[in-house]
């Protein structure tokens, strides 16, 4: 935000607040859009410059007012006044205290950069990477080193459970050892399915697309959606079952599969949608996370179905 | 891009000059920004309006010139214009053609709005998921399923590879099944270790914080942090060998983990570099990507690993 803008009064001639721009405006950051002001300086009108140039010498700023506007509270997020001079079309959005006092502009070119940064931030948490305060260029080693360990370090914690799910069937496993060929393909396209989603909802509520309030009818969106790939996915994978370990195989192949890919789906839309009501960035719902979690599900699944069927 | 906008001519006054904004300025998208063009149309200067109100009437506009502005050439591609509004922090971009004849002009406020497409297709690419026509609220099933199953369907076929990987050890998996208990923590922390590193590259490489010819420098950076990452994590996860098999065990995990960290890393730097080389949107090194290769190559540096220790 800046301070240094041009304000005007509602009873001014268009040609006394040229001449008051015409002075006031070489100090200012911008001049694109000039405001008005009472006498509390409370804003009461914002207008392009293009309308005091446009307009007849003689009248008075009063004529030229449409009394519409928009400005930002001055204790509103960063990514708010983003969203608005975006949404609105805006060179420049006002900020007011509580009382409606003008206290000084964001300009868009300002808001340019805003955008970016936080877009880099949302990108670097979906891939499990604390923001970096400066550039990748900048930064140096032992700072990319602690944006990076601290979730590797609390993965594996994950991933242990997922071992211990194996170790609990390790009977199992060695009885029908194909079962652990079909580990990674399993648990890896279930990951992928997962990250797919949970990255699709990141950045929908992030852009405004979708609203927290409207996550009831994107997880029944994505309970289709994951049962169509999963059905695909199972079907495909049906025949390497057969191929590997004949048709109980092709069988426990084909339902966790499927299983997997809804499920996934269904934590990866789940997953952003509940960090935001508590009041977390979504983005935490890293890919890393979502198919470290998955891991662990799809391993339950995965040898829940086998020992069933074998 | 907008033809809509106010040209001036140098030998004008500034009194003139203005007039012909007030006159042309009703119909222009923008008149924040005058440009100066000489008798065949080709493009002089830009100067913001600001300038004109400030300037003394009787001045001619060639006095107000300064001879500098940015332009950019009508072929280039969209997000060029982005980079240059953002860099340059201009309020419009105007654009040429080959001859420096000006065709039209381009706003920061639709530059905005393509920052943030352009940051989405980013996004869901990173996530393995082709780029949506609409935005995910208006996307159907169809159209999401369709956008979706394509890189799962790819990836299987990798993921083929890692389980053949696992079968072709069959024996030594089946005389020490405590194995295949790490194996999900080993590729799981290799992919998220590349995803990691392939998405810092992608945003930096997006946003112009690396350049293409910086790969070498990026990759040898990687190689450090790769190496602190692998043998912290290495060191974390021994004891977890040691517990589970004893001394052997407990070498092989810290040496495989600390080698596919290591190696997974690079594969996240390399590959983002090596789709920009083949002229490819760096971001189809998603995460489903990474983390899918990083398993087939994680567990062939695992069984190498233990093929030679047990």
């Amino acid at each position: 935000m800046t301070p240094d803008y041009v304000a005007v009064q509602a009873e001014w001639s268009i040609d006394h607040a040229l001449r008051h721009i015409r002075k006031k405006g070489k100090d200012s950051e911008t001049i694109n859009v000039i405001y008005v002001v009472d006498p509390s300086w409370k804003l009461i009108d914002a207008l392009e410059l293009r309308r005091f140039i446009l307009a007849p010498m003689e009248q008075t700023v009063e004529q030229i007012m449409d009394h519409n506007f928009i400005c930002i509270k001055a204790l509103e997020d960063r990514e708010e006044a983003v969203r608005m001079i975006q949404h609105y079309d805006l060179v420049a959005l006002p900020v007011v205290d509580s009382e409606g006092v003008l206290l000084g502009t964001v300009t868009v070119d300002d808001v340019l950069d805003v955008a970016e940064e936080e877009a880099t931030e949302d990108f670097h948490r979906v891939a499990a990477v604390a923001p970096l305060k400066m550039s990748y260029r900048e930064s140096g080693f032992w700072s990319l080193y602690r944006k990076r360990i601290g979730w590797l370090a609390a993965l594996i914690v994950v991933n242990m459970a997922s071992g211990h799910v194996i170790a609990r069937h390790e009977e199992l496993l060695i009885s029908s050892i194909a079962l652990s060929f079909f580990i990674p393909l399993l648990i890896a396209t279930g990951g992928n399915a997962g990250a797919q989603s949970a990255t699709l909802m990141v950045r929908a509520i992030a852009t405004g697309d979708l609203r927290a309030d409207q996550w009831l009818w994107a997880v029944g969106k994505e309970l289709l959606v994951g049962l169509g790939l999963g059905v695909t996915l199972g079907l495909a994978t049906w025949f390497l079952g057969f191929y590997r370990g004949g048709f109980d195989m092709a069988v426990i192949i084909f339902l966790t599969m499927t299983a997997i890919v809804l499920v996934s789906n269904l934590i990866g839309v789940g997953l952003p949608f509940l960090l935001n009501r508590l009041n977390m960035d979504p983005a935490v719902a890293s890919s890393p996370l979502i198919t470290t979690v998955v891991d662990f599900v799809g391993l339950t699944i995965y040898f829940s179905i086998a020992v069933r069927i074998l």
